[in-house]
């Protein structure tokens, strides 16, 4: 089922890291035209694409606190019970990322220091569609919370119902999120970024969706709101060596190409037998699941690369860092010293038992993940993501005598006179 | 000189801070037109935009290690100290932000933590022009090098001599920096997001610069690049109290008004009397300025805010988290009091010692900073912006199981099957 690809040569690397390109020109126009009607007619217009595009629409945006405890309510005990256990497990992860306050006195009379700054007004974006991703509400808003952001909306579309799933609902009550605004699509999020009669402008948009989403928060960061990384199809990258459990492997491969059709699965092996055996066990494992027919969709664009000749670790590090995953997961008997070799990743998972899955909901590390290897430049959402760092500095008299030549100096060699005059004025 | 605004109603607020729209709309055919043409033909290309548009060019990107360190040479010694003790605090600050690595049992068999790994490649971008911005290699490339980045790129424009500052010369020595290209403007920016034969593809472009090299950072970000932040022109707002020297405000005001007629300087304040005596002081002072007609420009379009109500220490706090300035200056009685309220702000400078020129050279606190109100979800740049925050998870068989039913129900309430399997079969 995976094409494979045998000790491919570095040239080649590039063509086969490729991401399928996500054409967005056909969409500009309509983004830019929705923000623009957001711009001027605001809810209204909000309104307007909602009934167009939506399942449901509401002239009544926000969900009361009554009809979230109600639909809250309808959640089974074992559900609550699982999210309540997640919701531990994600808290302690992000709890533990706080950071102490940094104090320097950088020379004598100079002190600097930085502080960590919640944002003031987050928004926080849940897909409507086949999977009600209450999960996502759990990643995004327990940080958000953690953090001490004052405000967090969550914008997730009706369902056909005119209702919203109730595990999104129980998910809202478990993190404290007050403000439930049910409305979806590039409308959701050109309303959050500019703001409306109902809907506040928020400092930073977050969460998953699709193309029209994905494309409103990239037209909502060029007009100047913070988003939380660019979006791209959910990927794993299996590194495997020839102990490895082929079922588990096949397993792991699945769960990702269960995602979508666009979802992409690498496997990263030394043994071409292993690699066949995990063929055997995907052809099996695959006819039992209910998104059968998405998985075997999404294989056809997996691959995997075997590297086999003398310098097998060596390529098969290097391949890792140079597909740069979101999601890694290392099954091998050396598992813990390949981690350590890691560079760019999402997320990774080492060991036999800690398939992607235990990320996506409850070991507590964060499962909004840099996709499309922006791995190499981009964190996952972590605790950071929802505060500013803000730096300070305070001179006494004698500092500032000391620093001044220093000053004055470069001030002057850059040409700016007056920069060098707000220090010589002091003293 | 300054329009001054007499406690302003808060609804009036959003009107007065909003910054000058920067319109790109014109510049994004010329973008996409070079970005292409590089795409297309490299090096080709981005020296034929280099004869076009720069004061000199050359087929031969690359700056020789003798030619760097020659023009290094020529540096006066006054200003190799001064550059040293700037590396040194710069150095210190910044080192003091390295984090430990966070290691977490979440619960009995499932270990978390996050390793923060530099980025492989980053690009610095070194405007050319009247300044020669080599305080800004030491911002950038100080911060680099204690992160861990591999390779890092220094892109600046030839002058009309065909050659670059020395200073900017002696910085990249300074720091290390041993790959100086000298091209400049927004093909250096398309090279460096793109690669060419000569020049690598960076992961990460920071730097600031003029409106094409803005508009071509946008661009290379929309195309996966990341970039340090939005750029918009530089800004300090001083809140000051009816204590404070009129004469070292107007210093500091001047010293902003001196990057360019598109500054922006706020001064907010609880006395109209304290104004009144700045604006005499500004008046005195700008005319001893060589940047003079471009301090007056700027001048032009800056203002004074006098809340003198009952609730005058409210405001103020609110308005200047509000505005949320790239530079803060405290000036007042109770200034540590006033720098705890700060929420929104890149840099704060606290007392009468503290101009905003320390910050800018050698206090050690980073001088690129968020503009146009993007403070309110942004960090200036910091050593984190050089890394990427992985997260790695590890579970024993024993923590697998004990996490087996939660995962499990969530994915299947999700409808996610296969991510279910993913631990069943393993159990």
């Amino acid at each position: 089922m995976l094409t494979v690809y045998s000790n491919p040569k570095r040239e080649d690397w590039k063509k086969l890291c490729e991401r399928p390109a996500v054409n967005q020109d056909g969409l500009n126009d309509f983004i830019s035209e929705l923000f623009k009607a957001v711009s001027r007619d605001g809810d209204s217009a909000v309104y307007a694409y909602s009934k167009k595009y939506d399942a449901a629409s509401s002239k009544n945006f926000r969900l009361s606190a009554e009809k979230i405890q109600a639909l809250a309510d309808s959640v089974a005990p074992e559900l609550k019970t699982a999210m309540q256990r997640a919701k531990d497990n994600i808290s302690t992860f992000h709890e533990a990322q706080k950071l102490a306050q940094l104090n320097v006195e950088v020379e004598k009379g100079v002190n600097c220091w930085t502080k960590q700054v919640a944002i003031d007004k987050v928004a926080i974006y849940i897909p409507g569609g086949s999977a009600p991703l209450f999960s996502t509400v759990l990643m995004l808003a327990l940080p958000a919370k953690i953090a001490g952001v004052q405000e967090i909306n969550l914008f997730t579309p009706l369902n056909k119902e005119g209702s919203i799933h109730p595990a999104i609902a129980y998910a809202a009550l478990l993190c404290g999120v007050e403000n439930v605004f049910t409305i979806g699509g590039a409308q959701a999020i050109a309303a959050a970024s500019i703001g409306t009669q109902q809907i506040p402008k928020c400092d930073k948009i977050f969460g998953p969706g699709n193309q029209y989403v994905t494309a409103a928060k990239r037209f909502a960061q060029n007009l100047g709101s913070a988003i939380d990384m660019p979006a791209g199809p959910s990927e794993v990258l299996v590194w495997a060596d020839e102990d490895a459990n082929p079922a588990f492997i096949a397993a792991d491969l699945l769960s990702q190409a269960e995602h979508g059709a666009d979802s992409q699965c690498v496997l990263l092996c030394n043994s071409q037998k292993t690699v066949d055996l995990v063929q055997q066990e995907l052809l099996r494992q695959v006819q039992l699941l209910p998104r059968k027919e998405i998985a075997l969709a999404a294989l056809k664009n997996c691959f995997a690369v075997v590297f086999s000749d003398d310098d097998a670790a060596l390529l098969q590090t290097d391949f890792s860092n140079y597909y740069a995953p979101e999601h890694l997961i290392i099954q091998a008997n050396n598992a813990d010293d390949l981690a350590i070799k890691v560079r760019n990743a999402g997320s990774v998972f080492i060991g036999e038992y800690s398939p992607e899955s235990v990320g996506d909901y409850a070991s507590g590390t964060n499962h909004t993940l840099p996709t499309a290897g922006f791995a190499k430049a981009y964190s996952g959402v972590n605790l950071a993501s929802f505060s500013k760092q803000i730096t300070f500095q305070k001179l006494s008299k004698k500092g500032l005598e000391n620093l001044a030549s220093t000053v004055v100096c470069m001030a002057e060699n850059e040409g700016l006179q007056a920069h060098a005059n707000a220090v010589k004025i002091r003293l």
